[in-house]
């Protein structure tokens, strides 16, 4: 397959589509970004890297962060992990907190925020160091000790963090927060801002792809089935309330963030990463979604 | 792969799982089922058929029949079908009507009651003698011309439609069904009431890990993309409010009825179709999840 | 107090907000009805009467019957009733099928859809003739045989009632409807067709302002406590998700319907009804509440 | 009327119902106090007062407070207040924080928690001094001095604030907070920390039943106007979801709080506190419900 030609082909068919969403606007940083940027990123587990756009300009990977935390934590708690955190999807736009009263403090999954908000609580208290174990982490999945914490970022995401705020004093209301809310919105505020590029993203996942060895360092950081029910949430559950329709549309694996990354996988055979700014109304990356939709077309393949 | 031998351990392992769920008990025809039978039948794409266990007793296979009837509406009305039912996991179990009134009777998936409903509004606009087509449809997939209506089911189901008569109104009250109330509540208890067995279900699944042809007759019945977005919608939302959990343990797109039945498949590899009629809170086989999540764990694959 | 002059001086006052809503749309024959039209009657406990404007013109009483009904039944079954329908105000816009199904099958006070229909169904069960009863029972409280049954609101109502529909088969699902869904349907929509003009709302309301006794023939229809708690009910959910705000704004225990008519009263001083088709968007009289509060104001009198 | 013997009747007929409900456990300071008292004090608007049992105890005022702010803010911000906080029943016992979701962190009225806290917030806007400022406002219109903050209970409180934490986080994320959220849940919790006993209650409400002169000082609180429709609000809102029962069995507009406490009145007649620990299901005086009741029946009066 010469993916460099299918995502070249894609760039070009997928530029049109700029203009049609708009960058996320609840924090400055955010709005700021440059629109009209598109990367695209893919890593083949024979170790092949293709890329083409602007796959090495670093931006800020919002909720993707939410599936590397998952992993250092599931890692550690195993089954007992999904006694705090359901594995199903949470169907409406509405859901956070009306969900999570109805369903006494117990979110529906590690990817809306109330879920990766407990993710990050049960990680701190795991780690010491919270904040400098989950960028250690992130880097050793993607081979690179350049990624960072784009403090701006951090600290305009903890100014406006008030709806965050009150899920986590919400579930701690049903003593499913262990610690003190202000230090867990801290941590999750700076999970967000990791900064990183598509290449970085790409090969973050390929510990994916290479079913929970990280290809990089040879080192086991899941196993095979482990691997595999965290890539079942992110079909299931992955793109808020269109996760559904990603699947329909895309039939991958994979996680979106509202600063236009989304990243996603292909079980044994490759991982790819797509990011451009403007989103749609559900928060997901228009041109990432249609560059993926053409991407598993093109290369005629898909989970299903 | 030794699929017989594979099941056949699988048989024994789970039928100590009896008693751990109970039948259907809404309507006496379903509640009188003796409830401590198992079958297995597995179909692989190279023809092969393996079955253990009480695969050739006919049970009715009730929601599994919503797959069949989207297949039917799917391929003649295309995109513009999903105008009227999303694509979406449908979240909470109270959805059904909760979410009906706030999305204005647009049903979240065709695989919840009030979704399935207007996929059978719908063919019946398209077929003159709906029940019939239906029929045939089923037979045709399974290479079985003895599969047939279970009277007494879907007079029982009639009987008891309150539930579905008022999805029905409601979503009429919207403007989302076309065809009278009555006719489409008859209709689809008739499609509940489908009596087959698990081979039968096993073969008729085989359109599926065909990606879209029927094998017995060579006919293409879907393309492979419409076959690979049914199979998301499947994998995202066949199970109920268990769908995410069924993703995480078991990891294959499939569809369970309260008759106890569920069928599943592996792209390009195989069918499968597990019977056992205890149910577990959310409405699915017990010893059926069990079996397929010891299947896929077996055979080492899933779809992730 | 000299109500002729208050009532005109309002007349004038409240005449500048024709045009500031619109009649009810849903079935023909009320969006046909001539929308600049003003009635107010007031019906004093000495056996006075008081009337401006269009207080002889009849129109559809709509919600106003559940009144009616409520005290049939009420009468009847005293507090047993309250296992079946309870007495608390419904809260939101959407509550009708959603809270039924939080709160399985018991809908939330006998003035909403939901409850007013299972107050209809239990008069069946009362009454051989159900619509008969109903008709005989309102002429005998506004002394007036012309009352009648709109026959053409009704047969539009019942062409138009798949939204009812879809709450009684849901309570029936439920075993909280306790005959035919078709007939309690049927007389439903014939008791909100019941046409009578203002007066003889105001007279029928007579019954409340004289805590419990018909004046007219002096027969006790209601012990004074029931009446008092039938008024609470009123003063609570009689306008819909606006209850709080006629409370607020009036505060009178009193009816609204969406023919435009509101009847309530003052206990031990009078009755009033005020009737103009044109609605808000809770649908209630945008001149009906206007002239009652300004009523309210006026005879320096509520019940706060 | 002799409404020492009236007082004293209930009393001993009310006894009996010890030990049906439960003190509020949510804080030791509160689970903590003797739970077999009563206390029935009564203010007629002839100055009279009226008391029999435990109506010289000091207890906990808690959500009876919430009337008090509503004054203190109502009668400076006049109908703009009613733009961020509604008037309308909540409806549902899970409202909280659903409601505030669906409708955009309006809360549906002042004396849920949410409402509470923007009309807290607003006091805060309003007075520099907000804590001294409310103890001023309570002990100038019970006539008493010694009314004080309940330190203990107030910290308790602040310990266990989650949830109202969520709650003021939730609605500053609509933008309808205007001060620090902590500083809002402190005062709030100060509030609720009033201790005062029956008697000082019942002084305290003769400024409703006055219709809004302070009769100690002859201080016009509130506009007459103003009176009623804050009695309105009690009348539909003052009880949880338990507002329509109340209004059904009682009659009269009043507040309740989870120290056991309610505080009712007679427009023009007379005022009447109520304390009993023991809450039922929703958070009222099982006793003080009771009590009330009876007191209505008794001297044949309520306000429908």
């Amino acid at each position: 397959m010469d993916y460099q030609s299918v995502i070249a082909r894609i760039y070009e068919e997928v530029k049109p589509y700029w203009g049609q969403g708009k960058t996320a606007d609840y924090i400055p940083a955010l709005a700021s970004v440059d629109p009209r940027q598109l990367g695209i990123s893919v890593a083949t587990n024979d170790g092949a890297l293709y890329a083409v756009g602007d796959t090495d300009v670093d931006f800020s990977i919002q909720s993707i962060s939410k599936v590397f935390t998952l992993v250092m934590v599931a890692r550690h708690l195993g089954d007992s992990l999904w006694k705090s955190v359901g594995r199903e999807p949470s169907g409406n736009p509405f859901n956070s907190l009306v969900q999570l009263e109805y369903e006494n403090g117990i979110p529906r999954n590690p990817f809306i925020n109330a879920g990766a908000l407990v993710i990050t609580d049960r990680l701190i208290s795991l780690y010491p160091k919270p904040k400098e174990a989950i960028l250690e982490f992130v880097r050793g999945l993607a081979g690179n000790d350049d990624i960072y914490f784009d403090h701006s970022v951090a600290r305009s995401e903890r100014e406006n963090a008030d709806r965050n705020l009150a899920l986590a004093h919400f579930m701690k209301s049903f003593g499913n927060i262990e610690n003190d809310v202000e230090t867990v919105v801290d941590v999750y505020c700076h999970q967000c801002a990791i900064g990183m590029n598509c290449t970085d993203l790409a090969n973050a996942f390929r510990v994916f792809s290479h079913r929970g060895v990280n290809p990089f360092t040879g080192e086991r950081i899941l196993t095979a089935s482990q691997t595999k029910r965290i890539g079942a949430i992110m079909a299931t559950c992955g793109f808020y309330d269109e996760s559904g329709d990603f699947a329909f549309r895309v039939g991958l694996p994979g996680k979106s963030g509202v600063g236009g990354g989304i990243a996603a996988y292909m079980p044994g055979k490759l991982s790819i990463a797509v990011w451009s700014p403007e989103l749609n109304a559900y928060g997901n990356s228009v041109a990432g979604i249609e560059a993926l939709e053409r991407f598993t077309t093109g290369i005629n393949s898909s989970i299903f």
